[in-house]
Formats: C-alpha cells, sequence, structure tokens
C-alpha cells in the first residue's frame, strides 16, 4: 500500500479522493500541526492514529516526515476502455511517455500534466516507471488528477490514435521543425523519450518530429523539462 | 572537496574545466567502461586512481556509483563585479531566486539556465540552496557553464539592475498580465520565488508581475518548471 508523507498530497486526497484514502498516522508531539489533516480526515470518517515516534518510523520508514497517508495502489486506465472514451473527450490533449525511468522526472511530468491541462498520460507496461510512491509525491498529488494509460506496446497504441485523428508530434533534438512553428489546436499527442530520447520505432510512428532550440554547447534538457516546453506550447495555442 | 557522480557532469570537467579538476576516482573492475573518462584525464595531465570497492565506497559514500571526480569548490561570481562587467553583456538575460531551498530544483534550474541561453543566476547568501553537491550532479555538468552571482540583499540588487536598465519581471500566480503578453527582447531579468513564492519586498521591486495560467483546480507548477517556461519565453523572443 502506497504511503503519502506530501501534506499538499495527502490534503488532496483526503479532499477530493478520500475513497483512496485507508489511514492517517501523525507522530506523537505532531498532532497540533497536523490538526487540519485531522480535522479533514474526521470529516471524510476515515481513520486517524497517533503513534509514539518509534512505532511511528518502524510503520512509515522515515524519521523525516512527521504525517503520512496510507492509500490504495494507484488504478491505471484501461487501453482499450481509454480509446473507446476518446470520442467524447473534446479536442483531446494527450502524452505519451517512451520509458521515463526516473521517479522524481516522472512525479514532476504528472504535475506539469495537471497544471498545464493535459487529460491523459500513456506510458508503456515495459520499460517505464510506475506510478509509486516517489512520484505521487513528487507530484505534489496530482497523480489524483489525471487518467494514467498503461499500454503494452506504445507504437502501435500511437497508430491506434492517429486512426482516431489525434496528431502524434515525438519531440526530437535533431528535427528539423522548431516547436512553436506548428499549430497544436487540434486534437494532440506530444510523444517523450525517456532519459535517452525516443526509440526508433516509436520516432517513425510519430506524425511528425519537433525541437526546441537550445544552446549547442550544451543542448541537453532534462525530460521533464522539455515536456513542459511542449505541453506549454500546446495550452498556449488553446487559450 | 565536491564529489562528483554524474558522468556528463564529470566529462564536462575533464574537458572543459581541467583546471577544476582534482582527481578521478575509479572503483576496481569498472577500468573497462570507464576507459573514456580515463583517457580524458590522462590528456589534461589529471591524476587517477583505481581503488578496491571498499576503499570507493569509503572514499566517496556511495556503493551505486563507479566512477567519481574530487573537484574544487564552486566559485561564485562577486556581487560588484558583475554589476561592472554587466556593460559589456549584449542584452542581458539574468535570473534571480528568491531562496530555493531544494537541490534538486536548484539544480534542475542551472541546467536549464545553460540550456536555454541564460547568462547568470542570481541567489541570496541567506535562505538559499548553495551550489554543492547534489546540485552540480543533477545539473549534469551545467555549473560548469554558468555565473552564480551571490549576493547580500536580493531586493536592493534588483534595484541595482534596474538602475543599469534591466527590466525585473517578478513570476507571481496572481498577477494580471500573462507571460506570452510582455515583450522580453531587451534587457531582462527574470525574479522567481523559492518554494513558497516570492517575498513582498521582491515582489514590490519588480518593474512588473506577471503569471502562468494553469487549471484552477490544481495550479501549483514547480519552481523549477515555472521558470523553464519563463526562460523559454525569453529565449523566443530573441530567437
Amino acid at each position: 500500500m502506497p504511503l503519502l508523507f506530501n501534506r499538499n498530497a495527502i490534503s488532496d486526497v483526503l479532499a477530493s479522493h478520500p475513497e483512496k484514502a485507508r489511514r492517517l498516522l501523525i507522530r506523537q508531539g505532531h498532532e497540533k500541526i497536523c490538526e487540519d489533516l485531522i480535522e479533514k480526515a474526521r470529516k471524510q470518517g476515515i481513520q486517524y492514529r497517533i503513534l509514539p515516534a518509534d512505532a511511528f518510523t518502524k510503520k512509515c520508514g522515515t524519521s523525516k516526515s512527521h504525517v503520512c497517508l496510507e492509500r490504495d495502489d494507484f488504478i491505471y486506465t484501461d487501453q482499450d476502455d481509454f480509446l473507446k472514451k476518446l470520442d467524447s473527450v473534446n479536442t483531446p490533449f494527450l502524452s505519451a511517455f517512451d520509458g521515463v525511468q526516473d521517479p522524481q522526472n516522472l512525479g514532476n511530468i504528472v504535475r506539469t500534466s495537471v497544471c498545464l491541462g493535459v487529460d491523459a498520460m500513456i506510458i508503456p507496461k515495459d520499460r517505464s516507471c510506475m506510478i509509486n510512491e516517489t512520484v505521487a509525491n513528487v507530484s505534489r498529488g496530482a497523480v489524483e488528477f489525471i487518467e494514467v494509460v498503461r499500454v503494452t506496446n506504445l507504437a502501435r497504441y500511437l497508430d491506434s490514435l492517429k486512426k482516431l485523428g489525434i496528431f502524434c508530434y515525438g519531440l526530437d533534438e535533431h528535427a528539423h521543425t522548431v516547436l512553436w512553428e506548428i499549430d497544436l489546436k487540434g486534437p494532440v499527442c506530444l510523444v517523450m523519450g525517456g532519459e535517452e530520447g525516443l526509440r526508433r520505432l516509436t520516432k517513425e510512428t510519430c506524425d511528425d518530429l519537433v525541437r526546441i532550440p537550445t544552446n549547442p554547447s550544451f543542448s541537453s534538457l532534462n525530460v521533464a523539462t522539455a515536456y513542459a516546453l511542449a505541453s506549454y506550447e500546446v495550452m498556449k495555442c488553446r487559450y
């Protein structure tokens, strides 16, 4: 069962998705500063317990935090169900990740997605970080606000999206077209590589490749940062 | 003495700033996969040593890495020297951070700054993370490519910049003006809050405040992400 330590994340689950919360744990002596969270839990009928310092550390595996929420495992959206549902989404704004391995990056990506209005994220079942505890904490609770579709074969899934009229743009530093030269108003899926860039097959499946111009002597943007810039352009086109 | 573990960071120091490198350490049994780094060190006349696994772990404090570079402490740019030097910079593009505390964020900020062409970063001496080992590693070596000015009083320093004709834009989620509505072609300093936003005095010192429109039900962008979006707009205006 994943444990949330980030206060914002805990607060969001208690407020917006109480059905996912199991139990709130507080380190003894910190009842006062966790009053707001205890109050929220109480209102939603969620169990809470004050634990002696040692028991808290043992249970939660950390001595740094004073509060922790046990929550249900993250539930992914089924890949076929999602395709069926897409019909009813007004101008879908999706993103796909070709093997992001670092939970810190994936957590940032989830947070940015929710802030900038991405409808759903697509990640492959293999060779990719899943929505785990670290991702949930780094995202500051944004995992509660987005659908994540786990797919068996990313290239094949992008093909299905293309058949539904969704334009797939891959980000690639060697692309000819610059990000801001394209029209991103229509249904779109941004396709990002993992920490090592896009794989060949994924690249070939994209409708077009775009690049973000960077400093030639130090060009490597972090994947979460490059994704933020691309998502920002989509959001801006639709604002 | 800071220790670098990130291979890109190590490679960049050896290639571009060998004068900052002290000694390359390799965990015994990993000479082969570190061949490129050993070769670089040899060429630059930098000492290297193969250490038995235990000695490597003891010296470097980690069992995860196989290679490590001891490098000199990061040298900050003097605040007065920098003001004098600014005259010779063609349309300065600066950024200031009002107390970023998290080294992960600061590392990402440094990397983004270098990628998107920021000339120098300004950080206060108090209540801010410094350019430490974590920052250097997270930045993937970008710390070698940027000037960082450490200032005693951020608001006063922004005043000095304004007197030199540099327009100071603060990022604030409650601002009226939207980021992309402003002209960022001239000399500019982006002013970012720490993880908790801009302080009142800093905010009042800025020439203008701008915001990035986000999802009203989940609006809080990570500081490094918000900074990336603002820097991207500046880069784009000048492209």
